[in-house]
């Protein structure tokens, strides 16, 4: 029982877990995991209801009493207005064990101020005023350049980050005008991957499953025809990638 | 002793010790720390010869033996001959160490492969066919989106990130085209940046030295009249400022 506790205030920080691998993350996010009463965790549940979670597969390395481990699992489709009623449970929820005292913890795989869906509860504690604290981590584009030993960017380097595109389209001018040019999330252009890469003819690196035992890196195209891009992948050309990268 | 060092092949480890606070490294950069015969941490030597590093500021805190750090100063000024010379002098003294079957740390701050000198040594071990491994780090604009509880970008946004802008002449049509603009190491645009925040009316972030004791985060353009504007400095203007943040 710590001071903050005794007093009957909760309290509430963001941990950002870090691209997959469990020794990616901070000292300090999971010094507070260890001290946490309650953590929260993000995951997705199918149209058939199956469960799962990334963030769950990086937890389970780290010996935590599992009674304390709590899914948010956000249904899988573009219906925001689903999604919207989940965080709003969940802050309901996260409220309660504030009010009454409990350290908690909320996770995100990666970084949370990056992309993170954390941003969505992030709103709702602030517009509640309800003190937070988050916990930086690394995130995958990051991490994908010291697993392939890569500088993504030196000096005066000018580097353009993207997410989620809707085509490859746009895709010639970022890589003319930038020499860091970061894609994540590919499956909304997986069809159109393969072909951009040929016609580009530029270095890249692409990564799927970073810092997982299921990571896979490759810069080589024959071996992107006919793969299944899963969500958790990203593209990153450079003009520091001299030569293709092996694995 | 390890497998390796019987062996007389010794290990490189690229090391990244995250933006200041000592508790942001990962577990994985802390423990290969914890292992190494020597750690070899970036710095510099200024023209009247005196010496320093935010490197050694972080790693005093893990209670490793002081024999074991060895500081790679660079001269501090524009001749990137000089810079040269030092890297290719450490470079030789850590061949020696590797050839010698040592375990040894080249340690950086922020990430290694995000605008890190580490780059420099890293492609003269590749050309000299050494391996080395890379541990990411947590970068400085990463740790100030937490700081700030400020999500960065989310889904579909497009940064981008400039580093040692040569003026704040290109800013405005970033400021268009992008949600989120970071622009790291500031002092090269420091008597701009005043003006160029009252001209652009736009919510801001400005952070210097995050996770150091000595951390300033502001959004005032008051506070920073006047004020000298360190190298480890960075603005971030993101649609996800809605309100002027307040430290």
């Amino acid at each position: 029982m710590n001071n903050k506790k005794a007093s009957h205030i909760g309290r509430i920080t963001g941990v950002a877990l870090g691209p997959g691998d469990p020794e990616l993350i901070t000292v300090k996010g999971l010094n507070r995991l260890k001290e946490a009463d309650k953590i929260y965790f993000p995951g997705s549940v199918s149209q058939s209801g199956q469960l799962s979670s990334f963030s769950l597969e990086i937890l389970k390395n780290y010996g935590l009493p599992p009674e304390r481990l709590h899914g948010l699992h956000i249904p899988m489709n573009k219906n925001r207005q689903h999604a919207g009623r989940v965080y709003d449970e969940a802050f309901e929820l996260i409220r309660d064990d504030y009010n009454a005292g409990l350290d908690v913890v909320i996770c995100t795989e990666g970084d949370i101020s990056f992309y993170s869906t954390f941003g969505y509860l992030l709103e709702r504690f602030q517009a509640a005023n309800m003190t937070v604290e988050l916990i930086a981590g690394v995130p995958a584009f990051i991490a994908a350049g010291a697993a392939a030993q890569l500088p993504i960017s030196l000096q005066q380097d000018k580097l353009i980050v993207l997410s989620q595109l809707e085509s490859v389209a746009e895709l010639n001018s970022y890589l003319a005008s930038f020499e860091s040019v970061v894609i994540m999330k590919l499956s909304t252009i997986r069809h159109e991957i393969v072909d951009f890469l040929e016609r580009a003819n530029r270095p890249f690196l692409y990564a799927e499953r970073i810092g997982t035992p299921d990571a896979f890196f490759t810069s080589q195209i024959e071996r992107l025809k006919g793969r299944t891009i899963p969500y958790f992948s990203l593209l990153i050309f450079s003009r520091h990638i001299k030569t293709p990268f092996q694995v």
